[in-house]
């Protein structure tokens, strides 16, 4: 890439599932309260509600119980449009069982790849063989690679939701300070970087699943991660090692990190209603 | 430009429409808890008042279905005048519908032209006429010319609300650090930048609909930006490919970003009621 | 000014009206589902308050309709003491009325007129006098030439509420960065930089009316401005003009924004209950 | 002071009253629909329990009619112990007024004396007696100063709370930035600020008392402040003019300002149902 | 340690307990109104249910009575897993006392023992052994050297709540600043700040007991810090000292601070009911 206004190289994306995750947490004192019979009745239809959204034929949902005051449900949504999840979220609101919730937070992302990589290399291609950047010949060319990317990675951007036992969502910015400003840096170096970091995420392949998802324009950050394993104390592991990745140390910024446990539609009555013994 | 004291030259706006977006959430369990035909009532009336206010003489209003917890309703009033503006608040706050509804949000602003190219050019004139700036004949001169900015550009001032499905909303400031500061630069600089970034926005003509707002003194961003487009993910995109040009990387800050379905009147009761199946 | 410690030269400032404003949202499901002649009489009484508060014999209380979500009344009053300040405020909390406000936020500040041309021209004239700094005879100078200053304006230290339909606020502080420090600065140069602060506002005389009040040690940001204006697109216009002089560029922080028209106290029952046809 | 490491030298501080304040916003608009003989037998309850509060044999309470939105009442508790203090927070929390009241701050801290003067002085003197800092001699010499420092201020250390009429509390920081840090200064330089800085209260003797409270380890800010004048101007004048000594410039940070008037147990009625005429 | 990339070189940590705190505030206006008969039973019911907790097979948890708005009750759990701990706070919002209860704040961490002596010590070593770092041979010398630490710390990793009177918590960073930033420094700097740190702690043994917890991935904050002391003087004491060490000075970042009394289940009686006399 040489370039003289590398900078402004924009790295490509490719959205898949449109992505809503919601907290809910329950009013324990009103639910407490409540006839057990009616409780029953209440989670039953709660569950059914989230066995139904989870099999929809378009998507997936998935409900977790987090740890500590942040919230007690988290649901996460995939679809397919905005629109879709939308009304994911308003039949939620129109169970029973939302006379019992309220939202206290919630996340709009696209699942989204990167393609860092791609882009340095495809970029100093159709510079060397000689084409103008924006021109019409170039724009054609960019839009068949990417729609061979899209297609090589299919399978990726609607990926299903890891079934494990221990979730860790956070979101994160690309520092944007006076002196210290990821936008500001060379696409050749930011590519460097990416790559650095995303060797310490290959030595946890198999120990953890790691979804990606953007929020540019969406929601309040720049992107949300999802990080799904059978032991979390993965997590830390894995976030503490990257701390020290250049990418990390110098331009990421994190928001609240939230921690929860798989559960099933069917699991669903041990957390609002407990089991003997509980 | 070449005076002494550039970096004060003001860049000349026009303002048109008062804008007021409000954002409600729906008590959800309570209204959940009232009978059916109650409901329809309700959401008929409200119905109607927004039909009325879509259609005011001389204004506009939209509604919104937002996705995630900061809120059910987004509630977007175009009028002539700050005072009109609290009519239709105070008119919607005394409907039936809200006594169901709490206002999570809100913001208050001018649509805006920016006139960075104009301010520039006809300083510069005026400068080699021989004009001291703020004298008597100084002063004519640029009231003339705003006159006629203003006379050329009514259409946009009081342009109509875009019906397309998708919207977006993020406030904005322009960055005052104690390094890199927009307010510190000379007005040449601050133009280039601008007129780059406003390259980019022209990247993407046909496919977004971009309306500035400016809310300095009004409310706590200097702009709030509404963008409008059949398909969110070219929100995503553009926003992004923005972050890399130069008014951006060092002088943008944003605020939260909302999202939202563009609904009819005729739709509130899809949101609030819902419909068979959903 | 030409001592060595130039830098720790406090400005003189006189203080006049103790100012308190604060703000109200009002319940509207519960207010909205009052019986009619309840309301009335509510309403009538809040009115008859407002009226006997805006002709107290030593101050006034005005009251403000406020756009958007931060609050629906502001009630702004000057008072001689702190004491009637907190008298009218339990006054108000007495009412009937306020079964239906909460107040979310007020603002505590003395009316304050800054003396910064006449610190550093009476300091340069005692200097050169041969007084030392805090000597006794200093000391009786300063005061012997605040209490003149104090008399020749004392009417502008409590001077009325200005009628204008328009009210913006927002309080402020001066940088104290690591880097850029309104405070570290030389005497000299902030008395230059406020000097021309002032001249970008005397350009808006006659169209903006404007109170400054000081904080410092009675609320949390340093100062508190109110401008008046019968055309609310001019606040937009000096507080952006304002954002090029030195001293905002560098030096200048800005709390919330808040808009709003003035109501005389007959017209609270237009903005609690409405009038046939809004 | 001339040792290698000066910069770790730490300024010796003296614990007196264990402090707690706690502010308390009212209810009013259930407080205000009770019946006048049941709110008048509760205000009696609580001013019998403050009256008690405000003379146990070791320590005393005093209650503040608060400005603004902050807030309505201020209990300002001194102690032997943090036991103490929670015993009297559980008393208040359990009178029928708790009923109509919440809890929306506090602050924990220890009244502190601090010691740089004493420090520097005694720290060079054992140097060059030829001691090893933190030797056995050393440790012995110093607690046996401390002994004699704490016997000679424990009046100042005990102090009774002053009856002045109006409240100012802020907390404070010393800044710990990532170039103006102060605790990464010398301590001959912190301790020659320090001084200065104590002038400029100096000039305030008899206008204003002050008690300054060490919260490091035990509330949010390294440090709670609180002033008591006859006349509230005087807050202003004072925390104005520091603005400008070298420790507040550079390393002084500030939260909230709290404006309260002293109340008797006595005047409790006064602030909660009023008078005739107000 | 010479290798080129030492910046990078990751410093083991061990992880022990997984603690979940959470805080607790009272409804006191509906608790005080409760009938006493009620109060007495629903406390004995807990008090059991803390009493179990206290003593479960694989654990522990202690309750704290809480000074100041912060909350009333800490309840601090020590179990093998996020399982467990998910199971201890579903069973405690089981309980009647929740119908009276709301969690205003909670944090979640793994006890972690850190080892940055042992990690650059080893390190070298192994590069000394001429080893290539990632190679298969220096994973398994890891793996084996942190299995031998791991069995040598065992009592430390699951070691019991110290049951001293007093209880200080906060959370705090490593600061990731644009000049000053931990994660940037070589880890040689890194060990020796945190040699000299760990030198300050160790002069207060005996005086006052602490837990770090690593909550990186799992909660907002880097690390959390419990403090266990006698008297609580020594918590200003030894934090206040700290802070002029140089691991401190530039990247210590630090949270809330909470200070709360230990009680037995058999005094949640006295906190929540009181004793006659109090």
């Amino acid at each position: 890439m040489s370039e003289n206004n590398d900078q402004a190289v924009v790295p490509q994306t490719l959205d898949g599932w449109s992505v809503l995750h919601q907290i809910f947490s329950v009013d324990w004192p009103r639910w407490n309260a409540a006839p057990e019979a009616e409780k029953e009745e209440i989670v039953e239809g709660a569950a059914g509600y989230l066995e139904k959204a989870a099999g929809v034929e378009d998507g997936e949902s998935a409900a977790f119980s987090l740890l500590g005051h942040k919230g007690d449900l988290l649901l996460l949504n995939f679809r397919k449009t905005l629109d879709e999840l939308n009304e994911v979220e308003l039949g939620f609101r129109r169970l029973p069982l939302y006379g019992y919730l309220s939202e206290t937070t919630s996340y709009l992302s696209f699942l989204e790849l990167g393609l860092y990589e791609m882009t340095v290399k495809f970029h100093n291609e159709l510079i060397e063989a000689g084409l103008k950047p924006d021109s019409d010949e170039w724009k054609e060319r960019w839009a068949a690679e990417m729609a061979g990317q899209r297609e090589r990675m299919i399978g990726r951007l609607y990926m299903e939701i890891p079934e494990d036992r221990y979730l860790c969502f956070y979101p994160m910015n690309k520092r944007r300070g006076e002196e210290k400003n990821w936008y500001g840096l060379p696409i050749d170096e930011r590519q460097m970087m990416m790559r650095d970091h995303g060797m310490v995420g290959r030595k946890y392949a198999g120990r953890v699943k790691q979804i990606i998802t953007g929020s540019i324009g969406l929601d309040d950050w720049e992107w949300g991660v999802y990080l799904f394993a059978p032991d979390p104390h993965v997590f830390k592991e894995l976030i503490y090692e990257m701390r020290f990745d250049e990418a990390t140390v110098w331009y990421g910024e994190f928001g609240p990190f939230y921690s929860g446990l798989r559960i099933k539609p069917s699991e669903l009555s041990g957390v609002l209603i407990g089991v003997a013994g509980s």
